[in-house]
């Protein structure tokens, strides 16, 4: 990390901390001590592993530094991104009944599936709020059109959550039906940062549209390298067990090619869950019908498409370089 | 019903018709379904009975008019309220493991609890997506102002949720603890739409400050009535079985009280649930130890207080008298 992202990251959990001590009353004390949990501050496992990279919080900051704004005016707005995010996490934990995140136990696993549902609203609530907070530092104006960018994401976020349940017991998809799920679970929150850290910096229309479309494609490029790693990734780069998205039965890229090319892949697909000792051949059969050439592609097209529209939205000093240092970064392009 | 709430019943339909259509697109249809079931508009027993009084919205646009301002245009923001009240009642039933409301099956008893998290987070979006509509009405300032004071409703509506919830493991309650959770869980809401509706016609702080006060003390003294009924309660009024709420365990304010005098409904309380046949016998108890009369002054007295506090905000015109004669009903001094 240089000392900008340090800046920020510090700046931001400063900022996280506060909006969620609203919750920090003498008749809150256990609620508020699960949102510290949850965002990695206390408990078990405490600790910056724990508490994730804040990516999204980071685009917003860098994205309104190098487009002319000012980012310690834009902290709610980073806030904001980051605990919806962590609202959407909370939720899909209980939706997707996964009892590990990061290491850790869960919030659902650590104190039930009502108080982690409410706990999860919280940190909407508290979205909202630091939200509101923008009035303080912008014209009102300003605020609402930040606010209604994250309003509008967030309904793409619980329609993206809902296709990709209603997935599960449909065989019946193809590529066609990965895209819609993708960019509104993944992309529409990365898009959504960098898009409210341009209007924070009040650009023109064009530029915040270089940020936006920034921020969608290197949404849906980091997706789709995750699912080419999920499959053919090395274990000891991606810490997880070869081909664990084809055992979990997950319905990323790959899968979702492979099914619509109705060969040995779909076929055995269609009969049920993948077993650790086929997995390998699996994936080969996946491999030979095209899906790792294709994804891979995709990857490089995002990534490509990622990296032109940063250019065009020319950003600028040094948060600038530290945005496309970031960008590559996300992008696998540098490490 | 008049013929000003008929009208405003059916513009409040309307909108949130409106407002939940967002979601009637051809890869979220099942999800719009999940919604409008909710709503009571379709499936199995839909209809105005399992729609729902719409309370909030009709206080509402009732203290919007009747301060002076356009209830046409506060449509919006009534909508924003109702989507607010129901996202609640989507994760209530769904913590509480409610499997019938309104006579017909929960959202989480039809989809499971995966879908139905996402649903009442889908309201919740909707809500803010309502609320940022105001702009187009109102000036932003006006629109923030709203907004604000309903996400602060939100905060309030998830702490007393977490009270109520936390409090089903402890035994050392007493009514200390009950207005904090009901003020949260019930009053602020109400609270809210009467002061959202005043917001919204601009009127002075004297007078929003009434119209808020007015509201909190109508939701305080509709849901005291409600814990009296629910012990001591004509079956044939109230639709549910005689002291139904000893027999839930639900922390009522007679409850509470009872356990502050220690005595003997203290001493069975703890023992564990109490079953149909001793409860006449228990209600007996909590009776003779003052706790009915407590509660029956405590109803009285926040009726008073709605009461006060409607004439300090001089209502006035037609809105007026059907907002006076709303507020009798409910305070359960007509009919």
């Amino acid at each position: 990390m240089n000392d900008l992202l340090k800046t920020l990251y510090a700046a931001t959990e400063n900022e996280l901390q506060r909006q969620i001590a609203r919750l920090d009353t003498p008749r809150t004390r256990e609620f508020h001590q699960m949102l510290t949990y949850h965002m990695g501050w206390t408990g078990a496992g405490a600790g910056p592993e724990a508490a994730g990279k804040r990516i999204r919080p980071q685009l917003l900051l860098l994205c309104a530094a190098s487009s002319g704004g000012d980012w310690q005016k834009a902290l709610p707005a980073a806030a904001a991104v980051e605990l919806l995010h962590n609202f959407s996490l909370i939720h899909d934990d209980i939706e997707d009944h996964s009892d590990k995140r990061r290491g850790r136990a869960t919030l659902w696993a650590c104190w039930g599936i009502p108080q982690a549902i409410n706990a999860g609203d919280g940190l909407f609530v508290l979205c909202d709020l630091a939200l509101d907070d923008l009035a303080k530092n912008y014209s009102a104006q300003i605020a609402l059109t930040a606010a209604k960018i994250l309003h509008q994401t967030s309904l793409r976020l619980t329609a993206g959550q809902y296709q990709d349940m209603s997935y599960e017991k449909r065989t019946d998809l193809n590529e066609a039906d990965y895209w819609p799920m993708i960019s509104g679970k993944t992309a529409a929150l990365i898009a959504a940062s960098c898009e409210i850290g341009a209007v924070l910096a009040e650009v023109g229309t064009p530029t915040r549209a270089a940020y936006r479309e920034f921020g969608e494609a290197l949404g849906l490029a980091f997706q789709v390298q995750d699912d080419l790693l999920g499959i053919w990734g090395d274990e000891a780069q991606t810490g997880k067990s070869a081909a664990s998205d084809l055992l979990e039965g997950k319905k990323s890229l790959p899968v979702l090619y492979g099914l619509g090319q109705r060969g040995k892949f779909a076929a055995r697909w269609e009969r049920g869950p993948i077993s650790p000792v086929e997995v390998v051949q699996v994936s080969q059969f996946l491999a030979e019908e095209g899906a790792s050439g294709y994804t891979q592609n995709k990857a490089t097209e995002w990534t490509e498409k990622a990296l032109t529209s940063l250019e065009s939205a020319h950003p600028y000093g040094e948060a600038g370089a530290t945005l496309h240092h970031l960008a590559q970064r996300l992008l696998g392009r540098s490490n």
